[in-house]
């Protein structure tokens, strides 16, 4: 459940830095994969190993790394033209692709891994990899080298620039970062186990800035600006406070990576939790598919905000509803199509407003995010707002 | 079958390079894994991790990490005593176990991905990980954290350290190159579909160096020697044509990463081969199991020599018989307690006299590695032969 509609909006509104247009650009990014692949398995071929070694691991790599819609990948290329003014040389370019093409590949790892674990069958409209009949659990040391060519890859391009090893550096932590939301999203959230006192909006909040936020929003910004030459953090960034984000504690940041972290953390939130209200209130024709977040015992932001307003009475609705499957074949027999358990929690939802509090929950996000963005000082940070709004009115937008 | 002795017998010559006994320094190296697994909890809850995650992560690393024979881990600190003359600060002494607990770290995170691709039962005489009732498939993630953590470790402890990158640069390297080594094997020898047209003495030697050598015999030392001030190369090391020790493709390393690499590669081949050749040839009394290579289609070197030197109608009753499970009911009741199968295999193993072939091919490794080792310029270097001769004799003197 990374994101699910991230792919389809993330860096539609990318600017025009270049004369390309959009879909040239993404052919042009598209392209560059095919060298890398040629690299890795260059390499790999280059240490002994055999052709039909050559050949499991190209197809572990085209199976899995360019099906998507490229949208991480796609804006470190994007948001180092726009930081650079469009004077972008052959050679930035290409590397920019490298790190956005790494984005891909640490995606990837990721989606690979989640469907072992959550016995997925499709991704991306074909049948996840791990169910292909000659792979199975090998898909699990195949995820892994998905992560182990992300090294390669940088130690190629970039052993001997000044940010190789804060490119190592942001990698790595990303990738920490995002295993501890996955281990904490798993933990508490077992499609088997229902147990809503281990839901809460902190929780909420912390799953999905780990698991989604880190490495789809900050990510592949904080690499353009490194390859633009915005000196790093010297300290950690600190994470704003999601909780609050109008108190004093969210004092307005000044240092360039600091101001990406308080306008893409909460942006890579608030896209979840859009996520979760459209799987509750969207009609099937406004979201593509019947969401099944209440069925499948999503710790969801809708779940999150109910138990936080309920009464003992509503609460025990939800306790005895949530993650609740419709008996075999009583699928869809419900009032509105609905098993009786969901029906009994959308009801809750209903009378608690949670649609209302979503509408409370955007309002307060769109705010504080559009106020750091104007805030920015372009001159002073190195920094471009054009980076950021893209994102802003594609994101916001999309509800309508 | 991750070289099954090796713990065994590692490091059980370690000279004395300070006061302590043997076990006083390996209580030292264990007490250091407290801090170590107390810096990682400490820092996943300083992200905000819930007390619940805390517990789950302070599992995973006491279940997987501390529980084995320590001797990868044990060999970075008494390679770096001995190659400072036991002249060794409380600090350094800390840093080096910091990079010790991280090559277990590393062992760690190999031994549960592969008891889960392998649906393994015990693990040093426990439950493997994943089959504990709450983990399941959680132990991957868990397991790719536990990789995690040796960066997070190592940034801590070696950022600003001039050998930082080359630190990470050696972990990265080494993961990668065990991951393609675990490919490899996975499918050369699948469990359930047998080939012998797959295996060769080639892929057998690629197989075990690339999954097993590096990161058990190679990275330790290497690890030392980069805490002792050797210089790291500047050119990647290359590895010996193991096929032809004698070969003049083999000239006599100079460089120390080179010569390392020239003894510990080859070692941690011949390390496996003799594994192999236990498992077919030892008694039971002598390696403390019944050998099951042969039911399990396992790529040994047994079975590649054979290939190499049968005739075809030998070659046939291999085809037949390898890698094929006795009836259930049956096992044991061939004559010397072997299947049908696997008791034709071994008489084919008896008229190519594989037992001959493996004392020829380890006097050939002993000759060579030996010779490597005499001819160490220790001023030079910086090397010292004693942090190879430990390894030797006690490799080398198991099948007694």
């Amino acid at each position: 459940m990374v994101a699910r509609q991230l792919q389809a909006t993330m860096s539609a509104d990318a600017p025009k830095a270049t004369a390309l247009s959009k879909a040239e650009k993404k052919q042009r990014f598209e392209d560059a994969f095919n060298v890398i692949r040629d690299d890795l398995l260059e390499h790999f071929s280059g240490q002994g190993m055999p052709e039909e070694g050559v050949e499991w691991y190209k197809r572990n790599l085209e199976y899995n790394v360019p099906g998507g819609k490229l949208n991480r990948g796609l804006s470190v290329v994007d948001s180092l033209e726009i930081l650079q003014n469009g004077e972008i040389s052959e050679e930035e370019w290409f590397k920019a692709a490298v790190l956005g093409w790494c984005v891909e590949l640490l995606q990837a790892y990721f989606l690979v891994v989640d469907d072992i674990m959550d016995q997925s069958h499709t991704r991306r409209s074909q049948p996840c990899y791990f169910r292909l009949p000659s792979v199975g659990n090998i898909a699990i040391n195949d995820a892994i080298m998905l992560e182990g060519a992300i090294f390669h890859l940088i130690k190629k391009y970039f052993r001997g620039d000044p940010i190789y090893v804060d490119v190592l550096e942001f990698f790595l932590d990303t990738t920490y970062q995002t295993e501890m939301g996955q281990m904490i999203d798993l933990i508490t959230a077992p499609e088997d186990h229902v147990d809503l006192s281990k839901f809460s909006l902190e929780k909420h909040s912390l799953i999905v800035v780990y698991k989604t936020a880190f490495y789809s929003f900050y990510l592949p910004i904080a690499l353009a600006m490194l390859m633009a030459g915005i000196p790093p953090p010297s300290e950690p960034v600190a994470v704003p406070n999601l909780r609050n984000l109008q108190s004093t504690s969210n004092k307005m940041p000044t240092e360039p990576y600091e101001i990406a972290m308080h306008i893409l953390v909460p942006l890579g939130e608030y896209f979840q939790v859009q996520d979760d209200y459209l799987d509750a209130f969207g009609t099937p024709e406004q979201i593509g598919k019947v969401g099944t977040d209440i069925v499948d015992n999503k710790c969801s932001w809708c779940i999150c905000t109910a138990l936080a307003l309920a009464s003992p009475a509503q609460r025990q609705i939800l306790e005895e509803n949530y993650g609740v499957r419709p008996p075999a074949g009583v699928d869809g027999t419900g009032p509105e199509g609905l098993g009786e358990a969901e029906r009994k929690v959308k009801e809750v939802y209903r009378e608690l407003q949670i649609a209302e509090k979503y509408k409370e929950y955007e309002r307060n996000y769109h705010q504080r995010i559009t106020t750091v963005v104007d805030q920015i000082d372009e001159q002073k940070t190195g920094l471009k707002k054009e980076i950021f709004t893209g994102f802003l009115s594609k994101i916001f937008g999309r509800t309508k």
